[in-house]
């Protein structure tokens, strides 16, 4: 590690997303202050968080909500940021140009400048998850912030399945790796399936979390959209893991939310050195994870 | 998939290891012979189920444990295999010259053929895991052997740490991952670390099942070894997860046991129908997932 490593405190911030995206936008920013008041030092946001969940259909009047980045809406955060002086991790709707859109996560320094974008790598198309219909998939590769606080990776819901999406950002020298989620159930199949759908998403970001030596912070909204008996219902159940893997810190399926937790430099660099998965890497032997089969 | 996909059974080995290879070989034929009549079609052994975890200390002595593979231990157990008509993999110490060994599981198939050996590609060294002295990290790559019964995928203990050993054994079509282990707690630990450190290994292979879509198999010993208050308590708890993360199987701490499952092909193809992960890879941006660092 390069200087002395500090301590720092992470934000999730599990919210109910409104109709409306001026409503979210105010609830978000009034969050965002309330956590900086608490000791928040880097703020994450959930998935699309100024809107309701639109990829439920596909309708090319949704387009109308994304936005410029930079743009109005990056610059209220930019503000926020700048007046709390804490890093804000946001996940906007992003229109890059007519017709290319992408689900981007916006990194705000704690003096309120843009240090970058990621733009969501792997894109989902599943019964009420129709997103590529919307998103181009990113262009960026998988990308690290070196935030006033700590380096801090982003990577975005679907992403969380993919561990060389988890490796890589790891490569790059994150040492948070945080997912804006929207993920709920299908209410039709949630007693049957509901809990083991919750927990193979906690799994697998913890198995990131401990394969890697990283924090992992994951934020997801909560509340029903859509129609009665169908639609989505969110199951917040934002979460931090640490390093090796235990969860830290949890919230509930359906409660508004501030998660906060303290992420220890020195912790990481413990669980590294016991655990030392990083130093045995057979990397002459991976080149066929270029492939889609080895068939 | 090709023809008509058939269940198939598969049995865990969860044994003690006892101080002579020779009782170890006789307790395994034992057990598998009761495996085939339990109904097991695939039958899995522990890591070095032949001797003591003699990695516990370097000394060049203990190379005599290491045999020619093929050779007469291959021989007793292709027979085995030839009389239940039963898969067999066996973790054996490969002496492959004078000087140049390995930690191989070798696969025989149902008529006593050996379909092919996997040598562990990453190799530990921490204390009392001391294997690097021992063996040298394998050279065949990634492996899956088409059995009578079943396509199979084999690694050996470390190995479980690494979701790219998974990925690629899983890309080369893999429906089941068999990870024969050695893995125990430090007394001295126990009390503080032992739960969590056998929930991370048993959460890093569920992943390797949800990420892949792969029912995975882990057969550990039991037992412990070495000087009372130090050595190694080995933890047991073989377990079998179908390819959504789920414990299917478990067995308990510190009991020999068989661990008996039947996999179902029909229920891996529609846990991918429903989470499609292999679909939405980016392999144009996982080259770097070769390197060391990205730095």
């Amino acid at each position: 590690m390069s200087g002395k490593p500090e301590r720092y405190t992470i934000g999730l911030i599990q919210m109910r997303c409104e109709p409306e995206p001026a409503a979210n936008m105010d609830k978000a920013i009034a969050r965002l202050q309330e956590a900086a008041k608490s000791g928040v030092q880097i703020a994450c946001l959930p998935e699309l968080f100024l809107s309701p969940y639109f990829c439920q259909r596909e309708d090319p009047t949704l387009f109308d909500l994304a936005e410029p980045i930079p743009g109005p809406r990056t610059e209220r955060l930019a503000a926020v940021a700048r007046q709390t002086k804490m890093v804000v991790i946001a996940s906007l709707f992003e229109r890059r140009a007519a017709g290319l859109y992408h689900n981007t996560a916006v990194v705000f320094d704690a003096d309120g400048t843009i240090l970058g974008l990621y733009r969501k790598m792997h894109i989902p198309d599943d019964p009420l998850y129709y997103e590529k219909y919307y998103f181009t998939p990113g262009d960026l590769g998988f990308r690290v912030f070196p935030t006033r606080f700590g380096k801090v990776g982003t990577l975005v819901c679907w992403d969380q399945w993919y561990p060389e999406a988890a490796r890589l950002t790891s490569l790059k020298g994150a040492d948070v790796l945080f997912y804006p989620t929207a993920i709920g159930w299908h209410p039709s199949e949630k007693a049957e399936f509901g809990q083991r759908q919750h927990q193979a998403w906690e799994l697998i970001q913890r198995s990131h979390a401990l394969a890697n030596g990283v924090y992992v912070a994951a934020v997801n909204r909560i509340g029903h959209e859509g129609p009665a008996g169908g639609g989505l219902e969110f199951w917040g159940a934002s979460f931090i893991s640490d390093p090796f893997g235990t969860v830290a810190a949890r919230a509930s399926h359906d409660r508004e939310e501030l998660l906060v937790y303290e992420c220890d430099p020195k912790h990481l660099e413990d669980v590294r050195r016991h655990w030392p998965f990083l130093r045995d890497r057979r990397i002459d032997a991976y080149g066929d994870i270029t492939r889609r089969l080895i068939d």
